[in-house]
């Protein structure tokens, strides 16, 4: 998408001086920083430390880290052991992204049908950049079938701008373009339709005030800031016309698990008759269960991410600490949507209800595990 | 109630000095700082920058506003024209709180049929210490009639701790004593009941994170600072037997206004069948109204206090930005659960449900403007 005008992603391949790059999400939206990934180690501080997130981006981090394995210094790239034991380094990374496993694994498995390094590094880093290319391919799906529903609420309101609520970072910093909630935001945007994004702050971290307000901003797109708490309002006073959200799990029966607080929002939708979607890649989907609230476990992370809070002093980024120094606080990170809140799913393969038949409808060649 | 051991109020009348004071709330968790009101400036000041806060305090902070015209240095206390200007510019401190009105006019009436400023200055404070008291004994029957709830909730868990969920700051700091929705979780405490409460941060001025916090904390409650997108999967999960809040302003029908997110948390109360409790004195309902969402006009305060958190750093408070200096931010400061929602009132003169018939039912003195 556009930064200032230039084409960006938030993870390249850098041609002429054959180096990964990628940007450091930490410093956003106050500092733009390239990095270099030119080892292994690079590219797991990068996903350990949170240079870049988002499921789908971190698979393709992964899948490039694959390819980094077999040129950086010192590598061993015919010695099939190294290559597995890079590849089992990157994987740990962050154990539980599903995606991260995935990205990996597709790579290193073309790269073992190859022996020599240099024939690997040719499969490595072709694979590596189809896996980026479907990445990118299957959000700007999910933005043309999402555009339709935009489309028909302008109409409805006479051109009168689209107002559409979303919670957390969904956007092209999390994937590879577009984004999967913002990927109809910016088809509906390229294509002339007047849009406003509420942006969710989002605590703990802040990924909507920090990047998806970052993003939709240097893309040009109107948008405002609101706290997690506002959206209900702004949903009874008629100020909402859409929400959109991403999703990190979706089982198979329409339950989706996304950044805490989605599920508030999609009960406020639902008592004020407003439209809620759920925009993810199919891939996105736990085939092998149903309830959410039951079958997907909520990572709870570091209570200091809700007592700290980052931004800007001072022309440096610096964190400050907000409640008494000895109360506790608690941080689970998700909670899971139930399916009845969900008016639809949109995903790379089109539009389909929340329920397990339309899912299943959608995508009868899913083994249902 | 106690600090440190202590017993403590927001605001005091010093016997020996003959001075008014109060804490610096601006500071709190991290500064305790207590300030002396020697002028009509000091109580402008004090209410206006919002040393002190919520409507009782502040009506509280009013009635002793006009004892201290009487007092100050070249006072001239046995002018009608000067106490009526005087306390025209306590009443402008803020002029959308009707509890600073009513407290300043109590007073000034009293004062006013008195001729010596002798006579004034001694009616003067008499009336002002009765606001106060008559502060601290509603909130004290707002915790009697409110334990009886958290009693039953114990009692059914057999004696297993009672998890309550509080928005904002409806605290002592806020009233006088024990506060209005804090008042029942007191006297559950203070009656050895174990109780804990989660504190919704309450973005954007963090009143929970900072406030609720550090009263709780200070008198020895078990608590947990939580995120406003964390209830609703802490009450899928059971974790949260009952919600208890305040309330700005309340209509004869039962629609509830309260800082912003209160509504989020009264529907995900709603979708898994948990008590959701308000705590007010009488003189919190609007008996001219009816309909909350159409009737009470929203504020919206300075978007600043959105884009930038508060908090301690290198020993000293202070601010950072958090998204894009280019984004705009919008903040309502307040929102209205509709009666529907509602379990219950908790008054000074006992429960009752939350629809217009029993409202005038508990209160059949009050006039339907």
């Amino acid at each position: 998408m556009k930064v200032d005008g230039q084409e960006m992603r938030p993870i390249w391949f850098d041609t002429d001086s054959k180096t990964v790059q990628i940007i450091d999400q930490r410093r956003l939206p106050h500092e733009f920083i390239i990095e270099d990934l030119n080892t292994v180690d690079d590219v797991i501080r990068a996903i350990k430390d949170m240079y870049v997130r988002g499921a789908p981006l971190i698979g393709a981090t992964g899948a490039l880290g694959v390819y980094i394995s077999l040129i950086q210094k010192n590598n061993k790239g015919s010695d099939n052991a190294y290559v597995e034991a890079e590849c089992t380094r990157l994987k740990d990374a962050r154990p539980t992204a599903m995606n991260l496993f995935w990205g990996v694994d597709r790579v290193r498995d073309v790269v073992l049908e190859e022996t020599s390094t240099e024939a690997r590094v040719k499969a490595a880093l072709a694979t590596a950049l189809e896996v980026v290319e479907e990445e990118a391919i299957n959000c700007r799906k999910i933005g043309e079938y999402g555009l339709s529903i935009i489309e028909e609420i302008s109409r409805q309101k006479n051109g009168e701008p689209v107002n559409i609520l979303t919670h957390c970072n969904a956007g092209w910093l999390a994937c590879v373009e577009y984004g999967t909630a913002t990927a109809p935001i910016y088809t509906a945007f390229d294509n002339g339709i007047d849009v406003h994004v509420w942006v969710d702050e989002t605590r703990p971290l802040n990924q909507g005030a920090r990047l998806t307000a970052w993003e939709l901003g240097k893309h040009g797109i109107n948008h405002t800031v609101i706290t997690d708490n506002a959206g209900g309002h702004l949903m009874q006073h008629k100020m909402v016309d859409l929400v959109i959200v991403g999703t990190d799990r979706t089982t198979r029966a329409g339950d989706v698990a996304n950044k805490i607080g989605t599920y508030l929002k999609a009960l406020a939708a639902r008592d004020n008759d407003i439209p809620f979607y759920v925009a993810l890649p199919s891939s996105t989907f736990d085939w092998t269960i149903t309830d959410g609230i039951k079958d997907i476990p909520i990572e709870e992370r570091d209570p200091d991410e809700i007592r700290y809070v980052q931004g800007l002093l001072n022309g440096k980024i610096q964190s400050v600490l907000v409640p008494p120094g000895a109360s506790k606080a608690a941080n689970h990170a998700f909670d899971v949507t139930p399916s009845r809140l969900v008016t639809g799913f949109i995903t790379e393969r089109g539009l389909c209800k929340a329920t397990q038949e339309d899912i299943m409808a959608l995508f009868p060649d899913k083994k249902i595990g």
